[in-house]
């Protein structure tokens, strides 16, 4: 494989794209490898295209290896199989949807459970048919709300999806385990840091999943580990709710004015100068801090809802989204406010919230922090401007409609399973998979009969990997300022070959080396453009970042060329002897990533 | 290369598909290629993938050959590129169209010619650059009015696409003659007979462009050829016109009552009882029928126009849309015809049509065939019911708007370039190049600095080939009555090797043959099932349509397996020659292949 930068179809960039926030967006676009189309929608490039192209091959191996069998389905469908799994009015504003010339209802695919469910049932009808385990490589569509970031969250981007069929939990389990397996030979061939964490399941349904996440400071996703094992995304973090309390002793709630107290490090100061206590002083841990947000539920109803959390923290918007998945949340507006007078803002209390505490279907919910047990003692609103409450105990003054993990998590909380204090760190999303169990079986009728003759439903495992986002996290864990630095197994080419000077001899000398690297199975870029200085030259190549430079230049009259690796020093290797020096570094690279 | 038919995702169907009308579509459902997953949208299990796989490699390695670079654009995007070159519009229903969350206005591309010029756009601004062929596989969707034939007429379906982009009208030629001679060899190599027809050039405008169709008389298209090498798809068919004709000596035209005969054959009848000709009798060519068909224009406008062609000749509603392209024709309904009451049904004459004639700019459009010349002279209908006229002169007695080819082509019609008469045939369009010319680089501004320093619009062309369309045409070309017969080089596996029997030592035998064969680099579907008879088997090998058929049965006890093509018969081999055997009459195919 040899490519000319004569011919080339790229351009590298000196100046940033103005709307890349992050490096591996920035250097994929400077140095030519995508283009935007459209918000969170890239053209490919040729040297992006190759590095895709490798990526995909990895993919599709170990899917090979782990024995599912490769399938593919449509990017447009009917809404029906999505009608039937809820999922056409729970993807909410997600679903790109449209309609075909006779009115006929379609999307665009985020994922595809309904139609493997659906062929499976096509083709299957004995439990000899089973276990059986497909795949596609596919591109998929999701409208996003704040596509960011280039590839890494992207509108339409590739996925490989495969989805696993079997009988009984223990199959289910083994399948599972299979594509567990060959996401972690995947990651480690493509050379991708990665941590696999307990995860929320949302839309998807179904009762266990996890998730691969490659830790990058940019990530979207913050995850926890505990020194005990555990490890999870911190939506699937729950909350250890204490044991409920004795108030017996509590005295009764006591009203007092607060002026101007309308937040809880006010409130906290007006504790400790007009009510302080003696053991020790009020902290914010001690107030109930009640927040009003607007939740749009899939078929487009708004509801108001007020979540109470513990003064010390603050609500972590996305465990608060996970948790109320698929509806969408936002911040109350001042209309919300205005239509619900008794919230007082800045002293709302939950002695008039909740259903069940008012007998009022029609009250606002009102859902707590787990911390929030029956008989712990809060510091609250009073619901009047300017006046909290002393004293209110949960489970007496107040019930709550149930329970939320909406609270942010802290490094240092417990692990859920006590295994110690949690570290938080952040990564990218690389892949997720699910035990979905029977969920999409039932709601298409996927059954088949049993060895003694009896209809059983299927039950099944979803696994999915961001194969464009897999390329992105790939840019993002290997840069520097330079540009890119590609793992040698997904790099567009192995040798970035540059002949610099104006002298015939230097470009004959370069091409011919090129040509025989080439021919010995080596992949060459190699920068033949005469009228390019050898500055311009080499910053493409490190923006580039193929693992391997080889400059031909000057040190032709000493018969010698520049070998180097595109972050290490150069050596000078001797002309004669450079085709089998870079071949054996190019080889022991590859032999090292296998 | 193994696949076991006792696990692979596979299931042939006994009974063909109720929505198949032509081979290719039922025996590749039946066959379990691919499987319907809503009208003119497919899914594509395992078999399927594999041939479209072989087919896209050979269509890859061609254009690689022809130094076109890939790319890939996204399917979704953004109205504004469509707009500018009014594809958006012109595209009428034949566009899937679609609004994101933020009512942005979207497509699902049919065609990319727009990205492409944006791209090299973006990225090129000198003659140097210049010229360079891009190319994509890629998803593409038209919501076709009357998807069929399974992947023949799909509404999503898989295309490559190429553009070249030259200075000027010479490099344009080349870059087409490269796609042209790189069309040749694709088609040759995949064993798709073709041919190459003059074409028009419809929505996607430009200056020349021809068609590669593979002969089939299911195929939608008619081409024509003639002896003198003539051939052009039927719609790119141009009538010779007669030239002007003296009608001085004509008698004024003169009207007849005609009591019923509202049809040619009626008329024809009517005029050789009533008004005999001395030299000859009436002829249906002596007559000019008037069509009234109703036009719908892009912007959803709607037009009643009549069409003028000679009594014997019936319109060629392919022919009339490419005319009127991109406007879509239907037939005249009734509430056209209530509208416009001096139609009058079987006695439609053209003395009080068209604009010219009448003034006035409301009036309906008159447009003739081309053999309608000024002083021909015709009996056609006076607009008053039972009554016709004779003597009726064009350009005379009425004018026409235009001429038409809407009249259908016949064998034996004289080729327009005096090649002789035409013949023939119906044929697929699995291939489609166009010289653009410059109508994309203008409505976009791609312009580069020539050698001069001035600004030049870029010219284009552009090439396209329907991959999935291919794999069907190929499909279609090679089948039999008892199911498909690849060609060895997209074949899904080079041998079907069948065990037969309830042995173990059979299985151990064909098992044994299997994993060897598929070490020496021989792709074997081995049919290990066990509780399935050897005629289901063999009928499955035949509907698969692998070109080698190896059985390992009964013969084992003398020693010998039976092996033979697809179409061909048996010949017995000794189990110890199995291998060479098989691996040879492989190679030998392969090899004739390339």
């Amino acid at each position: 494989m040899l490519l000319r930068l004569s011919t080339l179809f790229v351009r590298t960039l000196r100046e940033d794209p103005v709307d890349a926030e992050v490096a591996s967006h920035r250097l994929l676009v400077r140095a030519g490898y995508i283009r935007r189309a459209a918000p969170g929608i890239y053209s490919w490039l040729p040297l992006g295209l190759r590095v895709l192209d490798k990526v995909d091959a990895v993919v599709r191996e170990e899917m090979e290896r782990a024995g599912a069998q490769r399938v593919h389905f449509p990017a447009l469908l009917p809404r029906e199989p999505y009608e039937a799994t809820g999922r056409w009015t729970e993807y909410g504003p997600n679903l790109f949807r449209l309609q075909d010339r006779k009115d006929g209802d379609y999307l665009l695919a985020p994922t595809h459970e309904e139609m493997f469910t659906l062929l499976v049932k096509d083709l299957y009808s004995s439990y000899k048919d089973l276990p059986v385990t497909l795949y596609q490589i596919q591109t998929k569509y999701r409208d996003e709300a704040r596509p960011r970031a280039g590839l890494i969250r992207g509108r339409e981007f590739i996925m490989k999806d495969a989805y696993s069929f079997d009988l009984t939990e223990e199959g289910l389990a083994e399948s599972y385990r299979a594509q567990r397996d060959a996401y972690e030979r995947i990651f480690r061939r493509l050379g991708l840091d990665y941590v696999i964490v307990a995860a929320t399941s949302g839309a998807m349904g179904g009762s266990r999943s996890e998730e691969f996440l490659t830790p990058t400071d940019i990530g979207e996703d913050t995850f926890v580990r505990s020194p005990g094992g555990y490890a999870a995304n911190v939506e699937a973090v729950t909350t250890i709710a204490p044991p409920a309390q004795d108030a017996t002793n509590v005295p009764a709630a006591q009203t007092v004015n607060t002026p101007g107290a309308s937040t809880i490090d006010a409130l906290v100061t007006w504790l400790n100068d007009h009510e302080p206590r003696e053991d020790r002083a009020w902290t914010a841990a001690d107030t109930l801090k009640n927040v009003v947000v607007a939740v749009t539920h899939p078929d487009g109803e708004r509801e108001v809802l007020v979540i109470g959390i513990p003064g010390d923290r603050d609500i972590d918007m996305k465990r608060l989204e996970a948790s109320l998945a698929p509806a969408e949340v936002d911040t109350a507006t001042d209309t919300d406010f205005a239509r619900n007078p008794h919230l007082v803002r800045g002293y709302i209390g939950p002695q008039i919230l909740g259903r069940h505490h008012t007998h009022d279907d029609d009250a606002i919910r009102y859902l707590v922090d787990p911390r929030i047990a029956d008989g712990t003692e809060w510091v609250t609103g009073a619901n009047i401007t300017d006046h909290h409450q002393l004293h209110v105990v949960a489970g007496r003054d107040f019930h709550a409609d149930g329970t939320i993990e909406a609270a942010q998590v802290r490094a240092g909380d417990p692990a859920p399973d006590g295994s110690g204090p949690l570290d938080l760190a952040r990564g990218i999303e690389i892949g997720h998979i699910f035990q979905l169990g029977r969920k999409y079986a039932e709601a298409l009728g996927l059954k088949v009969l049993d060895v003694n003759g009896k209809h059983t439903t299927v039950t099944m495992g979803s696994y999915g990997i961001g194969v464009t986002r897999v390329m992105a996290a790939l840019a993002q864990a290997h840069h520097d300022s330079q540009g890119l630095a590609w793992p040698i197994q997904v790099a567009p080419a192995h040798v970035h070959l540059v002949a610099t000077g104006k002298d015939a001899r230097i470009f004959e000398a370069a091409e011919s080396l090129a040509q025989r690297l080439s021919d010995r199975g080596v992949e060459v870029i190699y920068d033949d453009r005469v009228k390019v200085s050898p500055g311009v030259k080499f910053k493409d190549a490190e923006l580039f970042g193929v693992p391997f430079i080889v400059v031909v230049g000057r040190g032709l009259d000493e018969g010698t060329i520049e070998f180097r690796t595109r972050v290490g020093e150069p050596q000078q290797v001797h002309i004669n002897d450079a085709v089998d020096v870079v071949t054996d570094a190019v080889a022991a690279q590859l032999g090292g990533n296998h």
